[in-house]
């Protein structure tokens, strides 16, 4: 289980350090909340993260799916993606997951397809096709997140996603689901994801109890 | 999820009261492990741990299910039974598990039946089938602890006992089952156990820790 902190561009220096001195395996860079959005200034955080021993997850997150509106998007996909370890594109981006998939691949990285609701966790079949789909666009890791509305809830994502043959990421948000954010590797789940700072949302641990409880878990 | 903390007989009264001040729920009387079997020291350590307000789970384990053999079993059954919340008798235990069933549930307490395999997870269809003759033999409760030889084991029991009918407890065992300690509840398992003390075996977790992880998945 891999775990990671998404950051934005304010105090990077000083947040990938403590990223990096607390455990963390990975930082995803929420580059529609950066407040500097030039593809130069973006690679140059892939760049120190990397350097750092940080792998990267390049994460610019579509309006519809929780994130900001980007005009520049598909630059930023375009300059920084053969840098970034990996790049997480929703499975509802259609206009450019194409290119992007293209992009990642030939630069021999790690594509993520992403699926959000943060309403509730949909039904089975809904939750299968989120997978034949995201399979069939040439996700190599395929990640849903949605919003457990019950113990029960997370309890389907899990053993549904456990599953789906491939590499994914089985998040069930909200404070029903935390269980997946610690446990979610049990079932499959390759990457988790903690905060550094504060708390946008409940159900999510800080890296430091992430850190702790891998050392009971694993 | 109620917590439980198997003890002995041996210092007690510092245990029951220790078992109440860090949190515990429940206290499970592992007689077969008692160094004074009479049933009316068992009963006052029963109505001990009721006064402190802890409930009891009244095991004399039995030699094939990782226990030791005790003469006065049944005797132990009868003079005890009435007057625990629950009492745990193995699936295993043919010969007098009618006659406990009849005692408990005439007395109106909780009849756990448990299954217990120190080796592997069996497969899917020999587990199931272990849900089905428990609930045929009455029980209120099915516990199924099972060693996990794998994560992929712990998800399994998590997964199929899930779907199984009824109250149970599902306890994958060893290192790769520490999640199904924590979080089996969100699989619908109403009972964990936590030492104290020395852990026994590998993947326990003491109550200390159930607590603290309580509080985060809580």
């Amino acid at each position: 289980m891999l775990v990671a902190v998404p950051i934005s561009d304010v105090d990077f220096q000083k947040k990938l350090q403590e990223c990096k001195s607390k455990g963390a395996d990975l930082v995803e860079l929420r580059v529609d909340l950066f407040e500097n959005k030039d593809p130069k200034h973006v690679l140059h955080i892939v760049n120190t993260a990397r350097e750092l021993g940080l792998g990267t997850i390049l994460t610019v997150r579509s309006p519809k799916e929780g994130g900001r509106e980007v005009p520049n998007r598909l630059e930023i996909f375009r300059e920084v993606s053969p840098y970034s370890d990996y790049t997480d594109i929703e499975l509802s981006s259609l206009d450019i997951l194409p290119e992007v998939r293209k992009i990642v691949k030939s630069a021999g990285r790690t594509l993520i397809i992403s699926y959000h609701n943060f309403d509730l966790t949909p039904a089975d079949y809904i939750l299968r096709e989120v997978f034949r789909e995201a399979r069939r666009f040439g996700a190599d890791v395929i990640k849903v997140a949605v919003m457990a509305r019950s113990y029960e809830d997370t309890a389907r994502l899990l053993c549904l996603g456990r599953q789906e043959e491939g590499k994914k990421i089985l998040i069930a948000m909200g404070k029903y689901g935390i269980l997946s954010r610690i446990g979610g590797f049990v079932f499959g789940s390759v990457i988790t994801y903690a905060f550094l700072g504060e708390k946008t949302a409940e159900g999510q641990l800080s890296l430091d109890q992430m850190v702790e409880l891998k050392k009971i878990l694993l």
